[in-house]
């Protein structure tokens, strides 16, 4: 158990024994706001200013000869590489490549003829795209698709199917245990999909020691690579050779400009590459990567559960249901509260400075970025609900009107 | 048969009763540059860097809000309406999204159950992207799938199945002629999927008068977008209810904030979308579009063939191979060339600040982008070629060294 500052001066004293503490420096951050919601868009790091500059620059500056001169072709490939040492994975066995969406359709293609049976589960209360992209794909390819109650994977394993899993759950923030799971799943003749959206940047995620081979994630959330920036594929090397995508577009050819009508997919994870990445967005993600290299993981995940266990402690003390696992180890980077007027209590705290996000009907998230957030900006971010619950502010008529998406 | 300049006077001539040449005033592009690679990746329009400059503004300052406040929620769709108007078709009937590679998956996926049988065509000298995308559909659905002939696929239409095929083909700038193919696809119960990615941009696109019901397309080359901007999907009104996305992401959904496990379509083309898409590189599209806006499209690809002609009367002239068809109605924006030495010669023609490029073993192409190219320009490169051609300056080891792309 994670023992959280339990005072403002306790706090203080956090910050000033933060070995992250100067990673703050490193973001443009607004003044007066208190950003909770690094685990739906994170801040722009300095850095993603300046490769987007530097990559705007190129295209003017060299035009179509970028692709070379600024080595735009292998750029997904190189950012990929970097991504791996966040994940515990290795070079050649990440990408960056499209969408979560399209990635986990081409992984959960690719492994589908890997797995002992032909069919895919997934929870029923994963992110939904994760199911629709498994109803989409079993249309298409007749795979058989089951919907499992949450936490069914673990028994859903002895079906020796696929299965598509987050790491972290996007609403509850319950940690899966990625090495109990892929031990499971290798008994079973099982492959796992791990969607590491909710994870990637937060957590001291070890997926070669785990035993894992296939993930997917996104980068705009605890990465901060942008809105919308492009997403990453990982394969284990030893099962890359064996997997075909289903997408194979001339990026992920070995020798794309030979415009060759023979497909040959290149070696490792570069095969799950398709199309023309977004360079534009792909050189933010990249600069954004600067702001979390040379991090230890293992201080990145200690300190967002230590503002966890924060967050916590006080929505306890404040009688709040806490969605999220309480246990420390069981719990990712963001905070779920029941609180039956999320919405306008929401809007109280933006007014406040504090910025957290509203899942309908009635569940406030905070999430806890560990690069740019201090232990005294959580105690007061808490502090600013205590104050809104007890005095009703949020119970004002601007509090309750609503935006098209929250 | 467009009348082409004869002689630099003509040429100066042309460009001072040019309609479109204000336009080039919007792009950034280096001095002594001339362009001929806009059908490879287009230069910035200004528009691109300042609707770039305001994404990154919305994002350091409103965050995740501007989801809402900067409408990026709907940028997708906005910006899929206005390419609507460039290909001749509705608001509704466009999207960005994704890559090329993926949307000519998910629209050749969606409509083989609409075809009269389940198979795929594909010509053998197509961009290769769209053989292997087929091929990779194919093993995955078990529609069969066939490779034709270069120029086969009208005959193909009568197995009533689905072909892909391009309105502009990549290497040749050989334009098909839509409406008959789509006469000739009703009457057997096919459906054609358009490759517009050399077509958008510089030809007078008439999809809805056409008939044409699908299509796709990239908005980096004539549109100026961006390296790797995000493609597009259109799909006629009417089919659209009757389609069905294999990628169901939950960008693609009625209402993706509902968070609902079941998978409800939007209406129209927008269930085309599948993840969240890379806001930085839409918006540098969504600004490029701002070049081309307002501009009448019969006189867009009337200067583009105007200004091949020019370049196949000089290549003619030289004595030199012409690849692309000479009749000006037969062609689209670009002009291949056969030269022996292609590659040394554009090496040589780069040093005058005469920018082409080369596809192997011997295919020299010139892209005329009618936004931002005067007539002396291009009669001053092709001057240029004559001169590099004759006194062989080519023949220096210099212009021998390869780069790892061209």
């Amino acid at each position: 158990m994670i023992k959280a500052p339990n005072t403002r001066a306790e706090a203080l004293q956090r910050d000033a024994a933060d070995p992250l503490a100067d990673r703050a420096a490193l973001f443009d951050l607004p003044d007066g706001v208190t950003y909770l919601v690094g685990h739906s868009l994170g801040p722009p790091p300095k850095g993603a200013r300046d490769r987007l500059a530097a990559a705007q620059a190129d295209w003017a500056g060299d035009l179509v000869r970028s692709w070379n001169s600024a080595s735009w072709i292998d750029l997904a490939e190189r950012t990929g590489d970097r991504l791996a040492s966040l994940i515990g994975a290795q070079p050649g066995e990440v990408i960056v490549a499209d969408s979560v969406s399209v990635n986990l359709f081409k992984l959960a293609a690719a492994a589908l003829p890997q797995a002992r049976t032909y069919a895919l589960f997934v929870e029923e209360d994963e992110f939904p795209t994760d199911q629709y992209i498994a109803a989409g794909l079993g249309g298409l390819s007749g795979a058989e698709v089951r919907l499992l109650a949450p936490g069914g994977s673990f028994e859903a394993l002895r079906a020796g199917g696929v299965v598509i899993k987050s790491a972290v759950n996007y609403r509850s923030s319950e940690v899966t245990d990625i090495a109990a799971h892929e031990r499971e799943a290798r008994r079973q003749g099982a492959l796992i999909i791990w969607d590491l959206s909710h994870a990637t940047g937060v957590l001291n995620l070890k997926l070669a020691a785990d035993g894992a081979v296939l993930a997917a994630g996104c980068t705009y959330k605890y990465l901060n690579g942008g809105p919308g920036a492009p997403a990453f594929v990982f394969v284990a090397g030893e099962l890359s050779p064996k997997l075909a995508t289903p997408l194979p577009g001339w990026m992920g050819h070995a020798a794309p400009f030979a415009f060759d009508g023979k497909y040959v997919p290149r070696d490792g994870v570069a095969r799950f590459a398709s199309g023309t990445p977004p360079i534009l967005s792909l050189a933010a993600l990249s600069g954004a990567l600067e702001a979390i290299e040379g991090v230890d993981l293992g201080q990145l995940q200690a300190k967002a559960r230590a503002l966890g266990a924060l967050a916590v402690a006080r929505a306890q003390a404040m009688g709040l249901d806490v969605l999220s696992p309480v246990e420390d180890g069981r719990r990712g980077g963001h905070v779920s509260l029941r609180i039956a007027e999320g919405y306008p209590v929401v809007q109280a705290l933006a007014a406040r400075g504090v910025m957290a996000d509203f899942r309908a009907p009635d569940t406030v998230r905070f999430g806890f970025s560990p690069l740019f957030l201090s232990y005294q900006a959580v105690w007061n971010a808490m502090a600013a609900l205590a104050e809104i619950l007890e005095s009703r502010s949020w119970d004002q008529p601007q509090f309750h009107a609503r935006a098209k998406v929250t």
